[in-house]
């Protein structure tokens, strides 16, 4: 199973005033997942790939599927598997569970660029071979 | 010609360590401009849809492209169209344009519901009628 | 020692285009401190508190002192004791620390209202106790 | 009259569960007026100065008192005025009022600094001259 798993608790920053969370929270915690998925899953922290190596992985597409509404308090299982690799590009697929009803499903393209440059750099092969892991 | 404009300035709290727009800003870019247009394009505040008539438009569905990254202190021109409406929901695309150059595209679909039972509602014959205003 | 204390990692959503954290996502980690601490020192979830009891501890006063900067990847140590227990309002001081260095030092005054009335009101005595165990 | 003012509408973003704004939001706002000041004030965008100049105007300390809740679909007028001037730094009072009534009152203070340095540098004399404006 080469899914990298997180969780994420329901915090009051979370919810707006319908008690639920306010979908753009959601995209933070997608952001947040790929970004420990980096640093637990591919041992390459964000501070070292954007502030130590210069690049970055800016999103290039974003789909979300917000299936039922999640409440203050509850706790998130998050995995995330990858779907397609790309040259320089990877998608994503992310789901967040809460037991066992699925809240929301979606998929983030996120593309490795050279920072200065702001264009696409193929994944050094070290990393490429990490991401494969994850690939189903 | 049926589409809801409005603008935004990229803000330092938009912008990321890349000195560019952090994508879950966008989504809540999005949502803000869908807020603007139920209070000036279709004369329903969220204030009043919401707090006072009890009711929501919570997202079922987004899906955005990035396609050029943006800096602080630009100016967004954004814009809304209808493209498709059902009894109670709703499909949105939105458009950011920097001068001539697109910055995001995407779509957002809404579900018109009742707040206290959190289940979908047939849109208000009123609403709706302004909703089509607006449909391409 | 009656301080409760938690972690914080810093992440790239915290963080400005100078590669910092925004003082205002500290505000946030103050309050997420503050929310932790209702749980798990005070074993009162802000989800019971406010959502099935119908109350709130919103904030009447903040003062914090921004010593020196954060960076991306960073751990924070941070760590909350009362400093003042009022009829309906504590007054908590927070410190954020990344190994010996201080980073930020305030204060959160907050009060408990009732939440449909807006009003404050006594802290109930069981719950008093808990936070008394903080007092300095 | 030395203040500078600014209008901030209440949305979605910035209300919690308890349908008021989330204090670190205001914050958020706080930090708006400063960039505006800035702006159109002092006529030196945030943009020139963090991206051209390589400065920037950290937050050094901050004190808020919360007065009142403000809501979704309440209009805020900000005013900020000058209270203190050092060599590089600046302390700013803010206040937030919605009609007659006082939401919101505090002092941000800042530090004009060298970015790469990240070491407080004076201000440069025609900045100076045009924050003096603001000088209670």
């Amino acid at each position: 199973m080469p899914a990298f798993e997180t969780r994420q608790k329901i915090m009051f920053q979370h919810c707006d005033p319908a008690g639920i969370v306010f979908y753009p929270r959601y995209v933070e915690m997608f952001n947040a997942v790929v970004e420990r998925w980096f640093e637990q899953g591919l041992e390459l922290s964000f501070a070292e790939l954007v502030m130590e190596r210069g690049k970055g992985v800016p999103t290039a597409h974003l789909e979300v599927a917000f299936k039922a509404p999640s409440r203050l308090g509850e706790v998130l299982d998050l995995s995330l598997v990858v779907t397609k690799l790309g040259a320089s590009s990877v998608t994503c697929a992310i789901e967040a569970r809460c037991g066992d009803e699925m809240r929301i499903g979606g998929t983030v393209t996120l593309v490795h660029i050279d920072g200065a440059r702001m264009k696409s750099e193929p994944w050094p092969g070290d990393l490429r071979t990490k991401i494969e892991n994850y690939l189903i």
